[in-house]
């Protein structure tokens, strides 16, 4: 059974790698050249187009930027809609809209393929060692069918529900990082500027209700003044803009959300775009005029 | 030594009962009768006013609702400042505004008498098990000499900074616990209307960056439309109102807190201010017009 990959960014390549060194015979493809010749050199054989490698494989692994991408390698000229066939599964593993998930799996099930979503959390260190969170949306069938391969890629891997499920938990998560982020901010700049040290603040909250990962893990960075990503605040704005389209199609208000997105966007003013998401405190640090270091 | 106990409350009770249980001798005072009657069969003096309370004790707690109350029970008529002298020690264990604790602080010191501000967190069966957190602003030496008798009271005591930190450090904690719980709702609630199950979500998030003591106290209940306190809306708002003056005050704008306080002042109009701050997310059901149940 041949496996498709497209897409061989930061994310992809790793991912892709993994695929081979664990034994299954890709057929990879990107615009650019340097990861599909390290894929080639690897093992795999080399698609023309998007549609060359639907037609060559079973299962098509997608990994692109966003929704707009992830529409154009499916239904657009070359893509893999005209290359598919019955019987074939698009697994997109992307972190896009989930409307435009389910978008895909109607046009693709009209030709008779499954689809199902497959974001990932964990960034570019769990890609390479195999070990991202993946959440899946889809049916329970097609899941069963993929599963041994997202493993090879996965620590965990998680069926939540339909079509959409796994983008939408996504955006569930990409909600509650980035508010808690927030809501570290905003406590570490109050303490700061009233005058009192932000690393005892924290040693002192940390074991009680106020904890939680994203303390844990920014804090120390924070009081170092340490923003490299990580997860890139560029990232996580197209994430709370797809939580947003959501939000709005489906009527749900998320106003926080809305809030913290801006906050994002004032830092990307200031060219602080490519900076770690724990970066965000320094939006608090101008209003603030202070600096939260320990 | 005498133990003076000011505000006989739903927490201060208990915290006195532990220190009556422990063999200090108390002197007790509050303007209701019952817990008084309570505190005096356990084996406490009984004093006539917060003025008399300072006399007869070497070391005075209040456990008081807010700033106003601590203000005139200290500087008032018949208060602390009229009956205390030089080298005793008020242990201010209410929540309060940190510029409150200063002011007293100062107040005290001209008639050569110290401060400490020690609030706490862990609500009424931390108070009642002697386990709350308390976290504490003073000097060294003056936190030395209370040290046993906080740690009575509590499971963990931590001296953070100078006057002032121990509220500093509770406001901090309580805009997390906020904005946490904001986070936890605005996920969820675009994850139910979605048509993804609120609790599948949970399980395949919470062991990542999203991860939360809030997230894994206040999901299960949330999912059980289980709103009952714990840590009232209305107790909460008042945290939030202290951390905002403050704020505004020493120049750290907050803009998310004050944005959560709100929400909260909706929920107040809707008469759920007695409700536990999990029910925060009844703000985001009504905007969405569901229900986050699983």
């Amino acid at each position: 059974m041949r496996i498709g990959f497209i897409g061989l960014g930061i994310m992809g390549r790793p991912m892709a790698l993994n695929l081979c060194k664990a034994g299954y015979e890709l057929v990879v493809f990107d615009i650019n050249e340097a990861p599909v010749k390290e894929l080639a050199e690897a093992g795999a054989v080399v698609g023309a187009s998007s549609k060359d490698v639907a037609q060559m494989s079973e299962i098509i692994i997608t990994m692109l930027p966003n929704s707009p991408h992830v529409r154009e390698v499916v239904t657009g000229k070359d893509g893999i809609l005209e290359g598919i066939s019955s019987g074939k599964i698009v697994v997109d593993m992307s972190s896009i809209a989930p409307l435009v998930s389910q978008e895909m799996a109607v046009v693709l099930a009209k030709v008779g393929a499954d689809f199902i979503d497959a974001p990932v959390s964990g960034g570019e260190p769990k890609a390479i060692d195999g070990t991202l969170a993946i959440m899946v949306g889809g049916k329970p069938e097609v899941f069963n069918r993929v599963k041994d391969l997202l493993e090879i890629m996965g620590g965990s891997v998680t069926l939540v529900g339909e079509v959409g499920s796994g983008n939408t938990t996504k955006l569930a998560n990409q909600i509650i990082v980035a508010l808690n982020i927030a809501a570290v901010s905003e406590a570490m700049t109050l303490a700061t500027k009233a005058g009192v040290d932000p690393g005892a603040v924290y040693q002192a909250i940390r074991g009680g209700l106020a904890g939680s990962t994203v303390l844990d893990a920014k804090m120390p960075l924070i009081l170092k003044g340490d923003f490299k990503p990580g997860f890139r605040i560029e990232l996580h704005i197209k994430d709370l803009m797809n939580a947003l389209d959501t939000a709005h199609a489906i009527g749900a208000p998320i106003p926080l959300t809305s809030s913290v997105m801006e906050i994002m966007q004032a830092l990307k003013v200031r060219g602080k775009e490519k900076d770690d998401h724990g970066g965000l405190i320094q939006f608090y640090e101008l209003l603030a005029d202070i600096e939260v270091r320990g």
